[in-house]
């Protein structure tokens, strides 16, 4: 196929062309109609940001420009189908959880996933069992091989497993032998990459989940490839995976009105990662490389190294560990204070999320950087990792209907040791629940969330952030 | 409340300045990367296209920007509480259902509804009875009063009601003694007011659901006002919904990155209606009584009109009904030939939707519709009103887990009388399902899919636009 096409980019300059007057949604009349001190961001936009009228084509089913532009991104990514997304890897999370389980199976979950993955098994009613990451250096490189192992002999029923990889942190651990395991017993594999739509590179980014034979994998276009934000990618990768009960489900999370600057966006993100050649790449790493060498020598963080046989890590992720009395947050907010905004912050650390590009004026980025770290007191105690422990795996959760009619009520969060959790606690970002709501609360979750709260880290709810949360009565 | 501010757009517009370098997601780095062959129309509304950073609040919790924005948009509607939907009218019906209703309850639905409805009722696992509207003029014009005291004496275990108000058309009856006999039985009401946001302007639009008691709203802000597509607000509007219980579920089934320029448009569209001063208003209604003058010379069609005591319209939805030989379908076609888009067309009618301004050059329009339209021969036959006729009340969805194990056989749909349906057939627009999966499917509405395909319009699935549909093996 030729990739050099954007069709639906190209759909939607067409139409724009034959239409002389809208008498149809949206309400802003391909921009005519706006708010006079926005027009100048939102106007050009607003003309291609059409309804599914003639020519256009429709979303769920598709027979000319979407069919052609997820055609080259099935083909470009090489699944079996591919689907354009406008409602984040939330709502892919939702369908592939959705799509490949029915009410009541057995599922095994990496226990730190996305929120919308405990969702998805909520809603879907599902019985979760989590499976906890190993910690490498305070960072969460994924689930063993033995623990999957374990698992399985415990929990024959099983149907699926859901991975994360990478993770927020571009942490990518070895999930080939997890895949080869779970398929070797029968599950259904499904990988959230939200942070991995850039891993179709390869070398030096990690292999990327459907070469690692996942069935089902969502990517985030929208983060780490030139796509408008809520834009993503759902990609079915073997016959174990219905495609009319996927197109089913996404049909019922998703609007059915969908963005087509989105979808356009979706369409010109592949366009843009399939016409990078190698000379694009070549510039890009070396670009990336320079400023990570300047970001070596700074006394106030130490960047983060893959560990060769435990996780790789994404090139395009730089982790900064604090080596100074500062705190990940007050790193955070002293960059903040030149311009410089980071993808997120934890007690030891700060995250940037590099593009994929050479233009990046990284040179100057980096003299604020440097301005921004000066001079902040050397540390004189050793960073403590903050990394929430979880038990290696607990099937507590299930089932939620049990708990669901039981009364709540709101106490300190130190006080909730032992208690059965009414209210997920999630450090956000990155947006992975601490405590999971169902789960009988330990000790060290309740330290670990005191370490984050103390060390100035957010929740994603306001009663954690005073403190407090919700536990079942007489639980 | 000050409505002359638009918190979001103007915190957008103060974050582009402090941000020197994006070392977070997206991935476009405000608009720095994208595909050349596009920036033109993308680059400054990228430059807003911004994730949840430090300054530009959350979704989800909102303290700041977000929060004030939707403060605001409750002041202007007059609600207990408003929220931003980033994810269509379609998620907003979504949220309502689960956020009222626990599993296993009794609902009654307006059989008319939208596709977003039925899901709902599936994930969320209810009992639905189905009660058709009656029809006037070939037109649904919602459900009777007798029919809802008869189905509530028939069900008293009923909890919640569900009505479409307006209908796509405009149509909008008179709810108010609906909502008053449900909240007399106890029932909670909830309304699908997808095409009527901007209903809150007071005659000689319809009044809006808010004012007439609905305790759940849902408006597709993207339709009516000038909003991005996906754009909706939903309105709590009484104390018999749960505003914890509704934002728990909005964050279910929402991206956890929502789209800050639909956001800011949200924001916008609500800062625009709240401005329109009666000269304004004025000028808009005068400009668009010219132009309907106009449309009623034309001899090809005929400008529908309210009925009063049955319904009013929405003025600005205008239902051009054939009046001559030719379908709805065809003089859709040969409006497009000339520019014109119009929102649907049916059998019988297109349907234009206007726009909130007086800036339209309907003077130019109206030449083009006039070109396109002349010359058609007259009717010599009567007009057959293609609406599609629904059993009085019907319980016969529920329970889908019933049908969900049995086996299917695909069938042209003429020989589905008497059978169960096991997928939708849903002409497309309007997406309002014609035979619902798991009705038992009638004669008369074989009669109208049929009539429907043969005079050109679509459905919104592939099998049915060959004439054939699944259905239940031994049903």
């Amino acid at each position: 196929m030729n990739q050099q096409h954007a069709p639906v980019f190209e759909g939607l300059l067409h139409y724009r062309k034959q239409q002389a007057f809208s008498f149809h949604v949206p309400g802003h009349k391909d921009g005519l109609i706006f708010p006079r001190q926005a027009t100048a961001f939102f106007k050009k936009l607003l003309e291609l940001d059409a309804t599914e009228v003639a020519g256009l084509d429709d979303l769920y089913h598709p027979s000319d420009i979407l069919r052609e532009g997820e055609a080259l991104l099935s083909n470009y990514y090489r699944t079996a189908a591919s689907y354009f997304l406008v409602n984040g890897s939330t709502v892919g999370n939702l369908i592939m959880v959705m799509a490949a389980c029915d009410r009541g199976d057995r599922i095994f979950v990496q226990r730190d996933c996305h929120g919308s993955i405990i969702h998805a098994l909520q809603i879907g009613g599902l019985r979760p069992v989590f499976l906890a990451p190993d910690i490498a250096n305070g960072l969460s490189a994924g689930i063993s091989l033995a623990l999957l192992e374990k698992a399985l002999r415990h929990y024959p029923d099983v149907r699926s497993l859901v991975l994360t990889y990478p993770s927020y942190y571009g942490v990518a651990p070895e999930i080939g032998p997890l895949i080869a395991e779970a398929h070797r017993a029968g599950l259904t594999v499904l990988v959230d990459e939200a942070h991995g739509a850039h891993f179709s590179l390869g070398a030096p980014v990690p292999p990327d989940a459907l070469t690692l034979g996942a069935d089902l994998v969502v990517q985030s276009a929208h983060k780490m490839l030139p796509a408008m934000t809520m834009g993503a990618y759902l990609h079915i990768n073997s016959a174990r995976v219905s495609r009319e009960r996927v197109e089913a489900v996404r049909q019922i999370f998703q609007t059915s009105s969908p963005s087509y600057p989105i979808m356009a966006s979706l369409d010109l993100a592949r366009w843009y990662l399939a016409n990078l050649n190698e000379a694009d790449q070549a510039a890009i790493f070396a670009a990336r490389d320079r400023f990570v060498g300047r970001l070596r020598e700074l006394p106030a963080v130490r960047v983060v190294d893959p560990q060769p046989g435990r996780f790789r890590l994404d090139p395009f992720k730089i982790i900064l560990e604090s080596s100074c009395a500062a705190s990940g947050f007050e790193l955070q907010r002293r960059l903040i204070g030149r311009g410089i905004y980071p993808e997120l912050a934890d007690p030891d650390r700060v995250l940037l999320a590099l593009g994929l590009s050479a233009a990046i004026d990284y040179k100057r980025a980096f003299a604020l950087i440097r301005d921004a770290l000066i001079g902040l007191p050397p540390l004189n105690r050793r960073r403590g990792s903050a990394t929430f422990p979880f038990p290696p795996y607990t099937a507590a959760l299930h089932p939620y209907a049990v708990f669901a009619k039981r009364g709540r009520q709101e106490v300190p969060i130190e006080a909730a040791e032992g208690k059965v959790a009414a209210e997920h606690v999630v450090p956000y970002p990155p947006g992975i629940p601490a405590i999971l709501r169902g789960e009988r609360v330990t000790g060290p979750q309740i330290a670990a969330v005191g370490q984050w709260r103390h060390a100035g880290g957010l929740f994603g709810n306001a009663r954690a952030n005073r403190g407090r949360m919700m536990i079942y009565n007489g639980s």
